[in-house]
């Protein structure tokens, strides 16, 4: 049984199947993303300190042993974590030096479920970028914190003169390199959407606290959300679903003849690149003709000043959460974004952005329900070319105040061929009906978007 | 110079003054304490695994030898941590048996500041009790992860036929019993108020998410709230200065003659016993002795489900929350409250508490601001003599839904002339102010309330 000479390229659900027939071994699945790792991550950089190659043979080895019987759900999953969720086996570090040596000895809850389930983890995203922890080997992939404006130094893998996005720059572009099948990263503004899109891939930010994120760094406890990245819906659902993602009803296939979509500009929609602005109608027209209804959307006047709010809130409960840093000797990044805090609101302006985003998302969840899914732009454009910048998150931020389940759906080309996605939204808690939007919309885009990854 | 006999009954305050002016020192304090805790703890069992005496004896010794420019804001005070909150130096085991052997090497967010600001922490509170975890030595005082009826064996130092209540009961009955002025806690339902009220002391939960709660055991992500144990408000005050509590004004002195409370009878007021009926009639007396206005404030409409409300907030939360550990291999206590997670509302109705509560937040700080304070029961009465019990929440739970900041003041005495105490509440982000009203309130109501502790 000699395994596909590609065998990175396929999807965790391809894998699992694969080694179910008894066609692959996980040893070999994994040799083959460490190979693809080592020929592809000195240039791309997603990672550094992965696992010991010998410990995850060692590990793959032991699951090829299981009986079938006692396989997990994710047996074949390989997983890469972002270097902001705890692992036992690995530092922790979050692009900082204050973190340095942690070594929490402790997963955090989504990595334990996982691996409870048969997950392999490949590793974290870690690499120090040299201009700011020079002498430290290994270490990031996230932008410092998730928060500052310290970038890791990774590439784009379709073009590495570009951003991956951030803050999950490492998730990101280990997926769409095919490094690993599947990727965590977390989102307090854009930090998932914007990179899938960046990267032509599936990335999905479930509902606000319907998964936990006790183990992952605390940016903004009412914005901070734990989220996926993967190639395929297929590989997502299957990940939800162990980490207890459920509707109240279960969710059944969508038919896009059947459906009803309705397309919501983010505010600022003037600034819309090119690229983003063919997307949402290139998609449009793909869903007009598999006869679904689409309708343009004005949300109401309460909604026009969201991104403030959100700002707010988040200067409020970053100043919080990083109370404990500001007091240590910090990098000058933190320091700057230490200042954007210390320049916060009372807190009496934060409490009525609270109590303003709170009192809005009942609200979006009307008007969500009324439609199979909202269809709205994931990013202002393509991935941008300056360095240390992963982009602008105004167009992708508004969900995770709203606390409703997103998901990026790759498919579109703009500026010299780069991948733009689009974003559908559903209320908060239909996680699985959306998922299921996505696995009947996203095969439509993929084909005829006119978009195609070339990476093989 | 020597110290006096009885120095575990000092105050932090008094401990930082007399380490000032040269009268003590750190090692003799710390000398004392753990004299205290030795000659006690084996009854009152608040802690089982302290530090080791010789690696506390080295970090006082080392803080003593400080020039005073070096010395912390918080030199001199000596702080317990109870076990659901993370320290690098010691395990954390929340009473579990699946984190029997969890040592995160991490400090949680308060912790780490603390320590920062010369605070010496004292120990976990950890002990097993034999009947669960047999064969383990050392570990707890909580109740298992601050969640199910598997309580410590904590003892209530005033009655130790009693509870000390949950479930923060050892960091209650160690500052009470006077092993360390200063205790950590967290607070999902009523863990600070309640334990508080049982053994006479001040316990104050802040505003949700005014500190950090990184590094504490995840129950319920928008009611777990950190809070604080001590034995004057004073103790108080300094610890919250440091850990960033801050109101928009700067909070000046109360006088109780020109102060205006308004009285909140709790829903199910019918049922509070004896001894909170006369300790509220006491206190309304007194403030109003005082020259105090005194009302008596019925809430709206409202507010009347408001603990169902939480109830189902919380379940569902907690479904979120302990999904890892419910696919462990878990205790009776832990599966039985997995039952009633499981029984727990639909997402909608979920929802739909979370947002109600979320509705309410604004219109509780409205009515609170017209007043100096709201006055209201802290407890359904003295602590309860069942084992295995830590007394029941519905009088101090809605504070924690309301995110307000609420302190119990002790001063009054029950059956047995056990402590009762009251609550003082105020609007969100007035914590700085609520402190000074229990500044003016907790000395009045500990003169003249009529409760003193006999223990020295």
């Amino acid at each position: 049984m000699d395994p596909p000479v590609n065998i990175h390229v396929l999807t965790a659900t391809q894998v699992q199947e694969r080694i179910a027939n008894g066609d692959l071994t996980l040893v070999q699945y994994v040799t083959a993303l460490v190979d693809r790792y080592k020929a592809r991550d000195d240039h791309i950089q997603a990672w550094a300190a992965i696992r010991p190659e010998q410990d995850l043979l060692d590990e793959a080895r032991r699951m090829d042993a299981l009986a079938a019987s006692e396989r997990g759900r994710l047996h074949g999953f390989v997983v890469g974590v972002k270097d902001v969720i705890m692992t036992r086996d690995m530092p922790t570090r979050y692009n900082s030096p204050l973190h340095e040596s942690d070594l929490p000895l402790l997963d955090a809850s989504t990595v334990a479920i996982l691996r409870r389930n048969g997950a392999l983890i490949m590793g974290n995203y870690s690499r120090c970028t040299a201009s700011i922890h020079s002498g430290i080997t290994g270490k990031t992939q996230t932008s410092e914190f998730s928060a500052t404006a310290v970038t890791p130094g990774t590439r784009n893998p379709h073009d590495s003169s570009r951003s991956p996005g951030g803050s999950s720059s490492g998730s990101a572009a280990a997926v769409a390199d095919m490094h690993v099948p599947v990727g965590l990263g977390t989102q307090t503004i854009g930090s998932i959407i914007r990179p899938a899109s960046f990267n032509g891939i599936f990335g999905f930010k479930p509902t606000w606290n319907a998964v936990s994120s006790e183990g992952q760094k605390v940016t903004a406890p009412t914005l901070d959300t734990f989220g996926l990245m993967a190639r395929c819906v297929g590989d997502l659902q299957r990940v939800a679903e162990v980490l207890g993602l459920r509707d109240d009803e279960e969710a059944g296939d969508v038919r896009l003849g059947e459906s009803r979509f309705a397309v919501v500009k983010p505010p600022e929609w003037s600034e819309a690149g090119q690229g983003t602005v063919s997307a949402v109608e290139n998609a449009v027209e793909l869903l007009r003709k598999s006869g679904a209804q689409v309708e343009h959307v004005t949300l109401p006047e309460g909604f026009r000043d969201i991104l403030s709010l959100q700002s707010t809130v988040l200067r409020h409960e970053a100043g919080v959460a990083f109370l404990r840093e500001r007091g240590e000797p910090i990098s000058s990044a933190l320091a700057e974004f230490s200042r954007g805090i210390e320049g916060a609101a009372r807190r009496r302006q934060y409490l009525r952005a609270l109590d303003a985003l709170a009192a809005l998302r009942p609200k979006m969840d009307d008007i969500a329900a009324r439609y199979t899914a909202v269809l709205t732009a994931s990013a202002l454009d393509v991935a941008p070319r300056e360095r240390g910048w992963t982009g602008e998150s105004k167009f992708n931020a508004m969900w995770t105040a709203l606390h409703t389940p997103v998901i990026n759906i790759p498919g579109f080309a703009g500026e010299d061929g780069m991948p733009v996605g689009v974003s559908l939204v559903a209320p908060r808690y239909r996680d699985q009906h959306l998922l299921q939007v996505a696995a009947a919309v996203g095969p439509l885009f993929e084909e005829k978007g006119g978009w195609k990854s070339k990476l093989g």
